[in-house]
């Protein structure tokens, strides 16, 4: 493998986190608190927002490049040395030696465990999605890492998905690393596998993931040609030479119908003459609908029913929508089959989706819920000023899905850990925050699944890492189980999140006994 | 240093690009016009719209650590084993031997050259903020690292830039890596340092860049004290005890004016007895103006007059912007002088900065702009079917920035590489796209300044490896010669980049022959 700089490589040490965290993990050994076991959840509070339209649900992602990292990662030598030059205002080494040594002996995640919403499925907003006990020290100082390391991909993999929802029978091709978030656009583009997409044309990513990279060509490669005296004819019979089997071509250098189009079409013929099958053309500007149906009507006069039509610039889940909804109405009026053009059809989608176009962060959170006594009793934490939306579900807890006579989800249940709420024949469930509640009769429910599995345990990752192509099974296999309203592209329903009635009653005395303790 | 995932870190090498770079190289190659030099030019088109407010002008960043990147990365023999795997349809290898051992020998970039105008530094829309030369196959193949190096860094750089202006005398501090792009945040927080932000919570990146990293306290630190039955008072003692010279307490977990504030000043009068001096208080929620102006009051009247706010809570400029404005008309009625409150604020940014909230991409493009016939003339390029506003400048080409009697940068001028257009005592600039023309007299100048200086060479970066503050201080001085129109928050003025006559003419003179050659 490329070595990378070695002044970048430490950035993806365990120092890649907020100074805080160390500044308070050394405060709790100071107080012989650092071993305390303390429980964190991690959750968010809603779905992406991407104003004029909006997701009603996430897809988990993330976690399979977090719990590799947290079985590699440790404070080494050289990060105790790096800790060990910082001073404060007075001179004064900032962590002291009795702490760099604790850490030298403790400094690692094999303590930590970890149960998780399995990567790749539908999660929702103020569920828990993960859960994480260990040493209140090094839970503390895994914060930032953690949210790193999902916020970011969960983000993508919800767009992904939507985006591939939009495409229908279409294929989708990930291509956003030139204007991603420098580094980060390797976790996106995972995501975007994750959240349904089919390919990437990230080599080194398609190279870890296990994918067969994808592309066409750039505008350049013409541009190269004729600059050089040669037209788009001859750029486009350079490249069948050069990919007879894989050959795609680019069609909006010059004109897509009076130039691009024949072009290729001339190419195409001149190839299947010679026994290759040419496999499609490219689009990248002007009105895609429209030329998609021009382009499909000369590729199939000339005989090339099956030649795949890539569609790009500036797509996004709406964009994609725009463009199917358009040719639904409008290819049957050019005698084309809808249905037929749409399966030809191959969406390549680049910024929009690597930068989550219209909401660029997911504020998913990693709350203290719980830290426990001197007696090893956890006792549960809570944030007293908190607007009441903000407050979490306190403790340590379950989280079950239930689903209904259809088999569609219809709520995420939060319970306490010794809960077995679904034992009996009615259940009362309450907002997470609201004072609403209302009866389930158990009886009328198809199924009630737990979904936290255990993730990180013993400094080893428990979910067996899985490929991607089982994590997009998982993706598939709930938005199936999902009410259509939850997952239309604009204004979509509210899904259940509830709380058990002992839940709720924990939550209540929680703030009520806070605010006696201020 | 710690080691990264051995998958990952494959990540960081020369197969991080987009697919097609890869076949287009390979068909140069087979095509014998691998090694005949080609010009792109690097330029971003518009600045960045947030919407509600829009940018006037960009940060440039992310020069350093491609150049780094550049410096170190070639095609390894491991990259080179990866490409001989992959396939086509018909399981034939897609990259033939002969190109792999053409890699092999001329896969770096020691015969690239880049100029570039340096990193730090005030740059426009339609002006080329880097110009690269090479071999046509490496210079291709450079194509998406360069993008994925300099766009999102000069956006967040940009942004950055905006949050310093609207924070005033105020200091800012970046803390988004929670919920940035991944490992994309070091560059982002690296970027933010670029663009004014004083410091960083980034503890990996801050020892990188060589900066000490700043940080406060969680609630969830106050939260464990009072799980464990202690109070907010007794979580400020402890933190007091171990830092006692670094003391900045988070004063809102319970009631900011009631509980925090008081609680602080209490801690604060402890730590003075001892021969300390109280660093800070930090709110995070509320009204944060008006939350400033009370806990300043409460503050000064126990003597602690020096002692700084910190604010935070989804941060931007605009909220940076609301929140000095209304200091600025509320802290006198309380008898506080707002300038002087302002000057003791610190405003910590995080989300909406590493993700640059309202426009989180910039569509910096790589375009080509020559290539070497086979005399090695260079031969302009260009895209037909670009719509009029798309449409680069051709060739080979220089950029000046002019500055007017005032100092103040009026325009960026493109050039052709052999014109001195500011040896005439008039000169006739051009709008890039529209048919606008204006005279400049050279004698109402003030200065004028070529832009692009050497970054890459003979494999080597040139730009001297600059330190933060060096790039600080560009970002501080290009600010102070920009109108204050431009560097308007909303609204901003349109700065001017033109043409000169015979680049425009060049221009034209391309598209009409391009027509023609379709």
């Amino acid at each position: 493998m490329t070595a990378m700089s070695a002044r970048q490589e430490g950035l993806g040490g365990i120092l890649a986190t907020d100074q805080y965290q160390l500044t308070m993990a050394q405060l709790y050994w100071r107080e012989a608190l650092a071993e305390r076991t303390a429980q964190f959840d991690y959750f968010f509070r809603s779905y992406p927002d991407y104003g004029t339209h909006q997701a009603g649900y996430c897809v988990a992602a993330g976690l399979g490049w977090l719990l590799q990292w947290m079985e590699e990662t440790r404070f080494e030598d050289t990060d105790l040395a790096t800790l060990g030059e910082q001073t404060d205002g007075h001179g004064k080494q900032r962590f002291d030696d009795g702490f760099l040594a604790w850490l030298s002996g403790h400094g690692d995640f094999s303590s930590v465990e970890i149960d998780a919403i399995p990567e790749g499925r539908v999660v929702h907003a103020n569920a828990p999605v993960a859960v994480i006990r260990g040493p209140l020290a090094m839970t503390q100082i895994l914060e930032t890492a953690f949210l790193n390391h999902l916020n970011y991909p969960t983000l993508i993999a919800t767009k992904a998905s939507r985006v591939k929802e939009a495409a229908r029978s279409g294929l989708v091709l990930e291509f956003g690393m030139r204007r991603g978030p420098g580094s980060g656009a390797h976790a996106g583009g995972r995501a975007a596998l994750i959240g349904g997409c089919d390919f990437t044309s990230n080599v080194a990513l398609s190279d870890v993931v296990g994918f067969d990279p994808k592309g066409t060509h750039a505008h350049s490669m013409v541009q190269v040609f004729m600059a050089l005296g040669e037209g788009e004819l001859e750029a486009f019979r350079k490249f069948a030479r050069s990919y007879p089997d894989e050959c795609v071509l680019l069609v909006d250098t010059i004109d897509v119908l009076e130039s691009g189009v024949p072009n290729a079409i001339i190419v195409f013929s001149e190839l299947e003459a010679r026994g290759h099958r040419p496999v499609g053309i490219r689009l990248d500007s002007g009105d895609l609908a429209y030329l998609a149906i021009q382009s499909a009507k000369l590729l199939d006069q000339a005989g090339f029913e099956d030649v795949s039509i890539v569609l790009s610039s500036d797509l996004d889940e709406l964009a994609i929508w725009q463009i199917l909804s358009q040719i639904d109405a409008e290819a049957p009026r050019y005698g084309l089959d809808a249905e037929r053009l749409v399966g030809r059809l191959t969406f390549g989608v680049g910024t929009r989706l690597i930068t989550s176009h219209g909401d660029s962060a997911l504020g998913g959170v990693y709350k203290l819920v719980a830290v426990s006594d001197e007696t090893g009793e956890p006792v549960p934490a809570i944030k007293v000023s908190e607007e009441v939306t903000k407050i979490p579900a306190p403790g340590e807890k379950r989280v079950f899905r239930v689903y209904d006579q259809r088999g569609l989800a219809t709520a995420d249940v939060v319970a306490l850990a010794d809960e077995k709420p679904f034992d009996s024949d009615r259940v009362e469930l309450f907002h997470h925050h609201q004072n609403v509640h209302r009866t389930l009769m158990t009886a009328e429910l198809s199924g009630v699944e737990e979904l936290l599995e255990p993730a990180f345990s013993g400094g080893h990752r428990q979910d067996g890492d899985p490929a991607i192509e089982v994590l997009r099974g998982r993706r598939a296999t709930d938005l199936e189980r999902l009410d259509p309203g939850v997952r239309r592209l604009v204004n979509p329903h509210v899904y259940h999140v509830s709380l058990t009635g002992r839940m709720k009653r924990l939550q209540r005395q929680m703030v009520e006994s806070a605010m006696g303790r201020g």
